[in-house]
């Protein structure tokens, strides 16, 4: 039998385990105080759902579950691939809330400030850094078209990577309606906007000729990629000449009021900033769009935006809904690899017994000395000082032979 | 678009998700507390280990999960079901333990005494408190063929349901080995204890005259059923009787060792007994096994066991272990039902502001208020005395108004 996990999925080891709990604890102990409130939803969705869901190239990489029985001969019989599989392992935490909210609304406040910490699946080629399963920390504000959802969001998510100890991180903020109002004005067709977007996003790393080379590539019209690069070459472009550009004016400002709202909230303590070319993946965001970066590491911690249009597919009716997701899995490798040290743990202590102890009263003994200790009962080996040993190397602080108790021994560095 | 889960599946409300989040995490603190270290392993598995675990009647229950791409065509050609799916659901959280052991033992303390609280899937056929997908929570002893491991575990566990509120309960132990030395001595042969077992399991429900007419349906051998009958019609058999028909007459010892640890452990505070009719589903149980139940509740609220034989399947070297599985879905049901209020919460209040409030601020000031209440921010309504009954009806114990912050109103009953 196999005993590595499967590939793109890994076996947590206690270390890694403390700091994913602690991270995870502290997160939603910000989120709570906020008064955002924490639901689950199963893992596994219809996949008509899923199919339907704007995901972008995620639908590409969604786990089937194989029918059962009756329905899985049914299915073979048919000789449609399709047909093999009706559910499927979620993708995001996005999908399942919007269903969620069309079937709970009735019994759910208004707006509904949510949380959700769990698992999610993409079948992605494994590369260092891709996993097939892991975890987002996701809050939503379902039920609010103001753009103070989108300042609160940004405002608590920021407070939560604060109290995890990261600090000099950015958020960076665009509209997808301004930098679609912008593309048009250049003369892209409504249509063409998507692919254009997806070039549009490169533009940090192959410049406005590396973007108008591909857009040229693309088949695009030539005046459209010349109005473009000619705008790009201009140099660093600000909100307001962009919003000048789009035919509807007031987009500029609502995402002005929210750099500025968010500047003042910050108070210094990270960075808030117009990001033309941010445009994040999926398919489902409608309007603004963030995500946050760290000086120290490349790629980001977190990412949102507006979806104001999926929660109508199941429900017929319009509900606006906004969103910011914390990248756990990678903001947990980062302290990780930091050798960061969870605060606040109580001090492990080995309890070692003999041969002939009275096991019910050692596990007594070990229970009085729970107050200051987190104490793991061991029976003593014969070659206790190399027991001794491995205990302070896997970060016991302290040993009590029971023969000796209340006599606690030291262990070395970690006492 | 679907908007209800799916069958057999649920969306956590928040009242329920608030209360699951504080039973997980009075049992993680007992756990910890006792130097019990929480790991995590991938939902999916190899379907090969998968088949090859031993695990009863789950094995039916396996959720496939399909190949994809070239491998699926390939599947697809062969024509062969078996084929479609080289990865599966876990069905219960011992068979991962046993392959991450296998995996990682080099990094891992001897004895390893570990904790998962997670996800498992069966393709149960619905009915009410079945569900497909429910939360385990575990801890298990690896590496120690000692009955203090037993003790230990049961100890802790207790400790755990105690700390949640529940009193009143048994703990009930048995031996696979010693019930299999008993009918195998009526002449059961050992080829068929299986089966036997799983209608002996029944006694408490149909029995003497219930088990022999079920066996004998079996075709079960008529003196063997006829021996096991009177032995059964003498009434209450105590461990000593069964004992005493076992070929190794140890067998009775360590079991009546940790009736009578445990006993002196539990103080009065919960019962523990011999149940000779205790078989428990699972296949790979070797040794003890035990199960909690409730006066005020049917069925089991906890169960486990040893299975020596697990860990070897995957390192070809036998390792014994022993663990006990909080039925967590279970308790939180009966604690929902129960109409349970999470213990110290901070009241919630709902910080309000009207259309020209500076949003910034309001913030700020719900910041403020933090330290005592957990606050939710909300855009005052028009009707706002209808949002205060529906602020209270969800809990909400004070309102504030942003415009005449720091006072705060009580909200009714919740105050």
């Amino acid at each position: 039998m196999k005993t590595t996990p499967l590939k793109g999925m890994k076996d947590i080891l206690p270390r890694e385990q403390r700091i994913r709990d602690y991270v995870q604890g502290e997160i939603l102990k910000t989120y709570r105080a906020a008064g955002f409130e924490r639901i689950s939803t199963p893992i596994m969705e219809d996949m008509e759902n899923l199919d339907k869901s704007d995901g972008g190239d995620n639908l590409n990489l969604i786990f089937k579950v194989l029918k059962r029985g009756d329905k899985l001969e049914k299915a073979l019989a048919s000789g449609s691939e399709k047909e093999l599989s009706d559910m499927g392992l979620r993708y995001d935490l996005t999908l399942p809330l919007s269903r969620y909210y069309a079937a709970n609304r009735e019994q759910l406040p208004a707006p509904f400030k949510v949380i959700q910490t769990d698992r999610v699946y993409r079948a992605e080629r494994p590369q260092k850094g891709r996993l097939r399963e892991f975890v987002q920390c996701d809050i939503d504000i379902l039920g609010d078209e103001s753009p103070n959802a989108e300042v609160e969001l940004i405002d608590v998510t920021a407070r939560a990577l604060l109290a995890i100890g990261f600090s000099d991180f950015t958020v960076h903020i665009n509209d997808r309606r301004l930098l679609r109002g912008m593309l048009e004005s250049f003369g892209f067709a409504p249509q063409a906007l998507d692919t254009v977007c997806v070039t549009f996003d490169k533009l940090d790393k192959v410049g406005p000729q590396g973007v108008a080379a591909e857009l040229e590539e693309k088949a695009m019209p030539a005046a459209a990629v010349q109005a473009l690069e000619a705008f790009l070459e201009k140099g660093a472009f600000s909100l307001d000449d962009v919003s000048a550009l789009c035919a509807d004016k007031s987009l500029g400002g609502s995402v002005r009021y929210v750099l500025d709202t968010v500047g003042r909230l910050s108070g210094g303590r990270y960075a808030v900033e117009y990001t033309p070319s941010l445009v994040r993946g999926q398919g489902y965001y409608t309007g603004m769009v963030f995500e946050v970066t760290c000086a120290a590491f490349s790629g980001a911690v977190a990412g949102g935006g507006r979806y104001d249009d999926m929660v109508g597919k199941f429900l017929g009716q319009k509900v606006p809904a906004v969103g910011f997701s914390i990248g756990f899995e990678r903001i947990c490798s980062i302290l990780l690899d930091q050798g960061y040290a969870v605060p606040d743990e109580k001090p492990r202590l080995a309890l070692l017994y003999g041969a002939d102890a009275d096991f019910a009263d050692v596990l007594q003994k070990a229970e009085a000395l729970r107050g200051e200790y987190a104490v793991t009962v061991l029976a003593a080996a014969k070659k206790v000082g190399k027991q001794l040993d491995r205990l302070q190397q896997s970060g016991c602080a302290a040993a009590c032979f029971y023969e000796k108790y209340p006599e606690i021994k030291p262990l070395g560095e970690n006492a």
